[in-house]
């Protein structure tokens, strides 16, 4: 049963802001006595581990709940019970919305051993989380590892990679903004890129210091926004709606095979592509054989992805030369 | 120069639909005496070869100008010139827009095939294209072998993936709907699983036969809007906004680093998962050591990407359960 404890003081965020009323909701399955196993959720998850994690999470699972005592709270800037930016802010009676004060994975624990205290609980058998609550048993780790016996960080980062960031920052589009376009292309663009060479162009670059903003604060997203625009002045809703359907049905393949086909065949693929990896090229090859077809195929190695075939990759045109004299 | 050609007749598609007046957009370049390389381009390019594909198309350049007579055109569908749904519908006055008829790759290719009979050439030395225009090049080899002597597709697909199939429908949900964060989770959804994954469950599986739509006809996009429909019911986007760009900013390894964190580790990744590959457990790992930690790393197979970590897989549950012990 998820249970709401309010703290009896002000939270004060690592940015200085402070939230005067704070709200924990949170669920406690298992003997109070027995040993704590803390369950930090991800992104979109909430305090009833025995529900979203019960593969893990429950009696005689990997996580017992008849060998521990099993603690899972909202997080800080959720919106299942514990105060975030869907919450009233008592200052206006109005949710706080892109009022709330922006916030850090720091903070996230500080309010999680913020209900520790209040629940008299000063040692952690083990903290484990996957994904945003990996990250969230890390950073509690780092700070405070003498409360933590254990961590178990499962599908977890130390950093988004430039290509998790411009991810996000199309998720963000999405929310905030009504152009659709403008995200068709973001999206499509980091598909069309790898994450290796958004890597090796980005990384985690900022555009300037400063506090942590909604806006575009890393270069991968300024660049984002920056394409998104150059696109919207060139190109047109529909076509894309139209041109990226006849790409979806295409099945040349799926259809009864004809005479042999007497083109000679090159087929190129590149390592980082991951919008069409070398296993669309290799099935490409594999359904022209069966009909008997010459076909050469390669794979060539570049950092640029799905674009790779609009850059200067010398053995690629090298190949493409040699095939066409 | 890009040049426009009106067809004599009336362009008719495979599904039966006629377009009344059908326009041509293209480009040649080089002597016409010379052997013709057709150049298909991909999804938003346009006639103009020698500017997007500069690096492989020019004097001296692998697809040789000098040598050869270089034709693209704006495909069918197209905003750039050629007849598509951006174009002024004769029977309305109005641009045709959603009105406009589906087509598919082979249309594609019939409407540069009818612009190469306009210009007399009834011989291909060789049909070039990335991506899309891959695709292309393959559908015309397929149809009509005799009229290409060579085909070169680079980065192209025979098929597009169920995860592939799923980008394009976060993209056209972009363009048609106003509900950001339906779009947000449909794109997070997808890094949450893995290519493998998505095509054990869905692989190209279509709701019901029939003609093509740009409604929810495949599997994937259906479970994609049910997915986006349940969310929706449960989440806020406030939340979802302030909680996606805390993980932007996560990066304890940044912060100068404390005393040697005592805490146990266990760092647990699957090797389908591109959230956050193993590439990033590992720098968790080398992180931790670099700090003297104690730290124990797995990768664990599973063919269900990011979510693995909720799923049942065996061989990841006996791991946890052994260090919890």
């Amino acid at each position: 049963m998820v249970e709401r404890l309010v703290l009896p003081e002000p939270f004060v965020l690592e940015s200085g802001a402070r939230l005067e009323q704070f709200e924990i909701a949170y669920e406690s399955v298992g003997d109070p006595t027995h040993p704590v196993v803390f369950v930090c959720h991800a992104l979109t998850g909430d305090a009833r581990a025995t529900d979203w994690w019960s593969e893990l999470v429950g009696p005689g699972r990997p996580v017992d709940t008849e060998r521990f005592r099993v603690i899972c709270a909202n997080l800080l800037g959720g919106c299942k019970g514990t105060t975030g930016p869907s919450s009233i802010d008592p200052a206006t009676g109005e949710p706080y919305g892109l009022s709330f004060p922006l916030f850090t994975v720091r903070d996230q624990v500080e309010v999680h051993r913020a209900l520790l205290r209040e629940l008299g609980v000063d040692r952690v058998h083990t903290a484990i989380g996957g994904s945003l609550g990996g990250m969230q048993a890390l950073q509690w780790a780092l700070d405070h590892p003498h409360e933590l016996e254990r961590a178990v960080l499962v599908c977890a980062t130390a950093r988004l990679s430039a290509q998790n960031l411009a991810f996000s920052k199309v998720g963000r589009a999405a929310i905030l903004s009504h152009d659709g376009m403008a995200i068709a292309r973001m999206l499509a663009h980091i598909t069309y890129l790898s994450e290796l060479g958004m890597e090796l162009k980005f990384d985690r670059a900022r555009r300037a210091p400063g506090p942590m903003t909604m806006a575009s604060d890393f270069e991968v997203e300024h660049y984002l926004d920056h394409q998104a625009e150059i696109f919207l002045a060139r190109f047109e809703p529909h076509t894309y709606l139209y041109l990226s359907r006849v790409m979806d049905y295409f099945e040349p393949f799926a259809e009864p095979a004809g005479p042999t086909p007497s083109t000679r065949f090159l087929v190129v693929s590149f390592d980082t592509d991951w919008r069409f990896s070398t296993a669309h090229s290799v099935h490409i090859e594999q359904e022209l054989m069966r009909r008997g077809c010459d076909v050469r195929r390669e794979e060539i190695e570049s950092p640029w992805g799905h674009d790779s075939f609009l850059m200067h990759v010398p053995a690629y045109h090298a190949l493409v030369a040699g095939f066409l004299r």
